[in-house]
């Protein structure tokens, strides 16, 4: 059996009783964590656990995780993601894949960043798609975070825009870099959808101790250091006075 | 202090460690499940937490929880919801209200339907604004979710359907129940957005052991029993190709 468990928001504090039971039951367990931010890696889960836990590199998840599948063919295998298992599309297909292939599979949820973003004030239900902000790479630098920005907009909708991180490179996408991605496309397209006049929500943190929010002006926002990782970026739609008031507790 | 703890999707195991820990270091422990599903419900929390957990009814909520902050002036109160504390617009309210009367408040938070929705295959990011669908009553009878859909659709995009939970008349509206709000709406609109070869997807106790998922024509998952509560519906937008993969695990 593979049992996919979410690690939740921030540390493995976020795990939940469910998870760290299946954790303590498991023939083998394995973390994923090479696209993700969790306090203290992969040494503070194993102690959290009190479990060896054995860390999966790009490669190994990007091979297909046969090993994984083989294993979880005769034993109980836990692989542990950060926030919610479901929300990463590599972790939906693994779980189509072991279906397919006989493998009964079973999920833990967990806190996610899709939807504790409403701890600013911004109501869960006024959100529309979710885009996903790249570092810019030799040719890849798509435009599509900006459509998605324009079209929940004009429908007064909010974006949250998750950042970019690559772990091995040790490189976490800031609130201030997300913003310059989307000025840069919106340059490009020759479009004032999204302006440094625009206002921004930051976070950092979500689910830690030390969570930041601040609202303003994405040119206010660029300046703002918000510390650590892991980062996100809201853009609001239109307010409901309660959001309103709510954003007002968070302005520079 | 006040600390909104989430308890996650579906039992009080889905508390996470640090919520725990909150419940066990508050002076006082309320929870708020009137429009909410909790397996076990308050005495199950009390068993798990091992600490006496005070239910609130509709009332002391509606009427502004004034004790619950008075008491979060002078010690610990922690306040457990269902699912992500940051979900429902009563405690984005609560939030606010405490912190413009200089209350510290900490959100916990945990595992959601929001996220945990795409355990059917759907993909995170292909979702647009969720919408409830409430029981219809006498003079409330919203078009405004038929209009959701609509607009997601267009944009190809899934809908998350809540559905409504009255715990105090034990009402939690099924599937099957779901989708005829639906259906009701569109025949007063004369409109066929939603018909009944409409394909949807029901979820049913997502994050319990008994998690049922079923996709199908709406009329087909109208006859279906999807057991005890909680449920939820999902409209899909267009479909990637995995996702019709996936789909086709849960077809009837």
């Amino acid at each position: 059996m593979l049992v996919l468990v979410g690690l939740g928001l921030y540390s493995p504090k976020d795990l939940s009783l469910r998870g760290l039971e299946a954790v303590k039951n498991a023939d083998k367990v394995y973390a994923e964590l090479y696209t993700s931010f969790i306090s203290g890696g992969v040494e503070e889960i194993s102690k959290t656990t009190k479990r060896k836990v054995i860390e999966l590199s790009r490669s190994d998840v990007e091979e297909g995780a046969v090993k994984l599948l083989n294993e979880a063919k005769d034993g109980d295998v836990v692989l542990l993601v950060a926030g919610d298992p479901m929300v990463a599309t590599t972790h939906t297909d693994l779980l189509l894949r072991a279906r397919n292939e006989g493998i009964s599979v079973s999920v833990i949820h967990s806190s996610s960043i899709i939807s504790a973003a409403s701890e600013t004030g911004l109501q869960s239900y006024k959100f529309g798609k979710t885009t996903t902000l790249p570092y810019p790479e030799k040719g890849y630098k798509p435009t599509s975070p900006y459509d998605v920005v324009r079209e929940n907009k004009v429908r007064g909708l909010h974006t949250l825009c998750l950042l970019d991180i690559k772990r091995e490179q040790e490189k976490y996408m800031t609130v201030g870099e997300g913003i310059n991605v989307l000025l840069d496309i919106a340059a490009e397209k020759k479009q004032d959808v999204f302006t440094k006049n625009t206002l921004c929500v930051g976070v950092a943190r979500l689910g830690a101790e030390d969570t930041v929010i601040k609202a303003g002006k994405a040119e206010q926002l660029i300046k703002q250091d918000f510390g650590g990782p892991p980062h996100a970026l809201i853009v609001p739609g239109k307010l409901h006075f309660t959001e309103e008031e709510a954003l007002k507790l968070y302005s520079l």
